[in-house]
């Protein structure tokens, strides 16, 4: 048995740095690449690029909106045009920084405020899965497997990979529950990596009343940017790794 | 007899414009598009490429420093590594749309103060040449034949494109005299376009005392900023147009 | 009988120019002065604060959506806090430059997206008093007569001035019709000017139907960034002035 | 006796931190806020006025080049002119925050390169203190003792304030020792305040070797952004507050 393990991280920008990269590179399999418009920047991108391609973690292209300020939290009204021509962007700027350090794009996945809009709108989760199409066709986008974009990227002839959260409660449609709502994150390091292994196992979301939601899971997230993320992603994929799962990147 | 007639474009920024990207692109063969850190984002540079695509125009990416306020103008002191980054960044954010455009990118050409700095410094010149071989080797520098430029697009396997200014005089070492020094620029379009035809007759750039210095052209810049762009680009085709020398993209 | 006639200006950025600020300060009494984060920027704030001074024209600081890309038009959804911020920062960079150039800010008018959402928003309207009455409590706020923000700006002690525009057409509610719906927009100056007139002597806004609906009328508003913005603008004060109204900063 | 001590927060920008703020400000005595154009936003700034007022903190601007990306450590050619423009933007925003929080602008100390430019330039330092001058005559500049900002405040007619670094070492014309030379930084959080304590009590900068340069000391530079900050600037008023010396704000 064997699973992905995803964190977003090349976060900073300029001087600044949220994201431990270095570590979180020596956990994960796969690395969500922030492309400069909500973080990064291209020498962020190419230390990314190149540590992952030395230590064997696949890169994904991570676009955002445009607002650093923001984070690229919040949603910003952009049209399903725009959002195809942003999506194009990064995705080739990330294609630029992955040939400059020898090492490739592997997949794309949205970021914060836009991914959270794609998993609500068809007709956003549509503009990405064109985007990334026109761009390279061959590259999978990873969502959530009961939201808007696995529908939309199959509807593309693209390949959805479905994403489940380590540190996140789901609702009994399979959906996350809002944060902010109680018990909508999962803090506890041990409580988190036990979920993974049970969700895994069953090869089902469980929702927060325990009910298994049977799906593909293609890839576990790990968040890069909360205060123990690191700790938790460490504890996540030893866990994996002590019930016999290998981590292996999917693309 | 042929040559090709460039000008930059897309200069624009959101509600901002500075070029007449539609008029431009009935006349220039070839267009160097700005990436969206000097200037340009990615509405204008979709629109430029889809344009350019059913106009049978050549679209060259277009790198510049960071610089909005400055308009890539400012002598900002990255070191050689980080030009290179900012060059693999833009030309991959160039692929990106040029890609969802359905045109290419045909060829690189430096901004502003990259490129003055650029045609001085062979550390600076063979940095853009490193990151251009490394996204995509088969893409021509557009460049001054007398400059650093040439030579480190030489050196790095490359293939420098000759490019010579309609509107600007020449020192006698075939040097672009200095923005503010008297006759630098020449704002006549009839002498402008004078000037473009015997050069280009004469294989060679004729300077300000009318000394002629051997040198292929590839390549006639006109400027697309100024007050009468439009109207000196169209004068400088039509006046080789009427010499028998057709307009038609080096690449 | 007099009047004030205002324009959004100074909204150019770096190397880019909208408004024709020379143009219109010799036609206004009130310029609108972007803050540097949806458009403007020191050296443009500089030079407007100096021209309006040596031109008698009174200058209010316009801030809006830190959203350089959109021009502010973008609905971003700040929290009320955040807004309060935004608007002391702006209001604040406006004081300093105000001082370095020798004249005064004397007004306060939300631009693009944040007016609109001021306008229909107790809270938002509210919370753009609360920041001016801490920066200068002395500051008048320039609104529509019949918005949320005439109300939210007297109920926090400053004082409104209504402002109507010439160029937009009013629903039987007195406020404006929705860009996008058919006559929303006045093009013809001679329509505009003579419907500024219409309203000013009658000290009414004129509806779409031609209902007067009486409100004080502190300022008029001509668009500084349309095509034909400083030809608009020029026929309006001619108007007036030939009906003997004259044009007068109201601050 | 008693002397103050400064140093550099609110440097982080939306979800981005790097000084450790409510934590200096227990210890410093002083902050120099960062303006929005290097580092900082309106959130942070309104957050550290109100927690400085609370703690008893002077607060001074702290404007540096719009530069973000580099963190206004990189030295960009703008005229004298831009500079002032620049400065008189900043601290206007920095006026605006804090009157929207209650407290006040107590001085002005240039950050990064536009203060290492200003050390150098007397041209820079007295277009700095144009800016200061115009906006609020009143405040004092914070700067070195020895370089070009000291004689251009002076000669400006405003009060310059005279600061020593706890963990720089100094060459024997009483200038900083450049990074990057070996000793320039002091590392050792007991040999930085011993230092102090030396200088304070001496009432001179004491050079690389040993030789006391008298000098007022207005007020000690901790760093803020450096991995043992919060501790380095503990250590240092604590020993100053074992030899009697107070901690307390010049202004």
């Amino acid at each position: 048995m064997q699973v992905d393990l995803n964190s977003d991280l090349g976060e900073g920008f300029g001087a600044y740095a949220i994201t431990d990269d270095a570590a979180l590179l020596d956990i994960v399999s796969s690395a969500n690449l922030a492309c400069g418009l909500h973080a990064g920047d291209p020498e962020i991108m190419a230390r990314v690029f190149a540590l992952a391609k030395a230590k064997g973690v696949s890169v994904g292209a991570h676009p955002g909106f445009p607002d650093l300020w923001g984070f690229g939290r919040r949603r910003i009204p952009f049209s399903t045009g725009e959002i195809e021509r942003l999506v194009a962007y990064q995705v080739g700027a990330a294609l630029g920084l992955a040939a400059y350090a020898g090492h490739r794009v592997a997949y794309v996945k949205a970021h914060g405020a836009l991914s959270n809009m794609a998993e609500e709108s068809a007709e956003i989760a549509a503009a990405i899965a064109r985007a990334v199409k026109a761009v390279d066709g061959s590259l999978p986008i990873l969502a959530g497997p009961l939201g808007a974009q696995a529908e939309a990227t199959r509807a593309a002839g693209l390949t959805p990979i479905a994403e489940i959260f380590a540190d996140r409660a789901y609702t009994e449609a399979g959906l996350l529950v809002p944060r902010g709502q109680p018990g909508a994150v999962i803090t506890d390091p041990d409580e988190a990596s036990a979920r993974v292994v049970a969700m895994v196992k069953a090869g089902a979301i469980i929702t927060a009343s325990g009910t298994p939601l049977p799906t593909e899971i293609g890839s576990i997230c790990v968040h890069g940017d909360s205060a123990h993320a690191v700790e938790t992603a460490r504890r996540v994929r030893r866990r994996l790794e002590d019930e016999g799962i290998s981590i292996v990147p999917f693309a």
